[in-house]
């Protein structure tokens, strides 16, 4: 029997499958632009919302191949915001996962194209591909959520609070309202989407999903923080202390870092407790908190 | 009896007044971000597109309210390709309908994240608006069409052309296949929204409206080139010449001004042609179209 580690690995190799299919070929006109979907698409990320929706949906019942195209368009939404933030007008960031950016390795406006491409693939999968197997109304029920999650009031939203934020002192609450929109509402969305899969979803169960997803989703930033310090730029792909060193609010810097461990245990906790009444089914989702908190890069 | 002008007019004031409700108060978090939604949504454009749904569905004997939204999601996603068209990256255009743009009101990184906020909202209202009155399947196929229009094989597709043919020597067929990508699908995605939601729509009458749409689309472009070169910047409300400045393919610059002048009226034809079996329904239609080719800015 697959031990836990190896049905993650399954699923990663699973998505990647599922991205690559749903992309359009590089020889699609215009080729260039295409070409830059893959290149940015393909390159080996660590693929968390994909895994987070097809745990949920294990939690649930749901099979994998029900789930296929929400996870990719929830990760083809996240890749987007990575390109736009990696942009020199945001971020600036030349490595990514240990290669170039997309702007980088192409142009500047061929970036932006690349994000705006990805968000409308996004939709348009949840909308109409042959393998999309939800309901009518729960296709929509998972475009509205994704849409609210991505947009000014989620992940968008973060984005313009994190640049207001650079250089500026924040309270540990305004630094949570930050991670909260900019990656919490993604990563929410993630189980939320395998969730709306589901004919007659119980509310509490639904609950308790979400209140798992808002954990980690936070978790995950705080050990972003703290990697940003204690990682190298090698084991990161990205270059080491760039959060500090462009005047970035992190947990470490506003709470220090052994209070920013203690949070991450909390976190996890919590995060665990809450799937108290899933049993044996929420065992992948349990192996993704851990990964989340105990992962190197 | 209202005339056709008031008549349009009068569309021209319901999608302002549908757009204001369909964008979240300036008052929300993040404030700034969302001033600059509202400043760039809000600025008295054309509203060329929404005017297209309107007309369209009054050919097809569709109520305006059940087409409010569907134009507002068109009209956003034109919006937001505007806003990133003029980045510095892209076209670097300080002005827009006489107005600073929004990376020059606002900063190029709210900007993006305008652009961004704005495509996300566009699919979130046509999935699950309150006044959103088509069915589930009608919702489903509206967001595939637009998501398909709008993206790396649509209009993101005709911008990624557009940038690679500044400074080069084009075809009119060339100049005519990237005309038909950056503005023609979302042009036609504007007839294609009203039409889905009939509920059984008769595929001549759609083709024949696609048509109509496809040359109307193509025209409005001519015209766009020939008044780059005619008007003057205070009527234009944008730069005079910065296409040609910019070394862009215009019609004139391939074809003459006499022949694009010639292909202007051909269009216009051929766009009348096409509403042939219509009758008096498409008049509204027909008033987009000379409204499109006489139009001066």
């Amino acid at each position: 029997m697959l031990n836990l580690h190896d049905r993650l690995q399954g699923w990663q190799k699973r998505i990647e499958v599922v991205l690559d299919d749903v992309l359009p070929p590089s020889s699609t006109h215009p080729a260039k632009l295409h070409a830059a979907l893959r290149y940015t698409v393909l390159n080996g990320g660590k693929r968390m919302r994909p895994l987070l929706v097809y745990a949920a949906g294990e939690a649930l019942g749901i099979a994998a191949d029900r789930l296929d195209i929400p996870a990719a368009a929830i990760e083809l939404i996240h890749v987007y915001s990575l390109v736009h933030d990696d942009l020199p007008a945001m971020d600036d960031d030349d490595l990514r996962r240990g290669k170039a950016t997309c702007h980088k390795a192409f142009d500047e406006p061929t970036a932006i194209l690349v994000g705006d491409g990805l968000q409308a693939l996004a939709f348009q999968l949840l909308a109409a591909h042959p393998r999309m197997l939800a309901s009518p109304a729960q296709r929509l029920r998972m475009i509205e959520q994704l849409g609210q999650a991505a947009g000014s009031r989620g992940m968008v939203g973060g984005q313009a609070i994190d640049l207001a934020a650079v250089g500026q002192e924040l309270t540990e609450m305004e630094l949570e309202n930050m991670h909260i929109h900019k990656t919490g509402a993604l990563i929410r969305a993630s189980v939320l989407l395998a969730a709306y899969s589901v004919e007659a979803m119980d509310a509490q169960r639904l609950q308790q999903l979400d209140h798992f997803a808002k954990c980690i989703g936070l978790a995950f930033q705080v050990q972003d923080d703290i990697l940003d310090v204690e990682s190298d730029t090698q084991t990161l792909g990205k270059t080491r202390g760039a959060d500090a060193a462009a005047g970035k609010p992190t947990y470490p810097s506003i709470i220090g870092m052994a209070a920013s461990r203690a949070k991450l245990q909390d976190l996890y906790d919590e995060a665990m407790n809450a799937l108290l009444s899933f049993g044996e089914s929420a065992d992948m989702l349990r192996h993704c908190a851990e990964f989340t908190v105990k992962r190197i890069r």
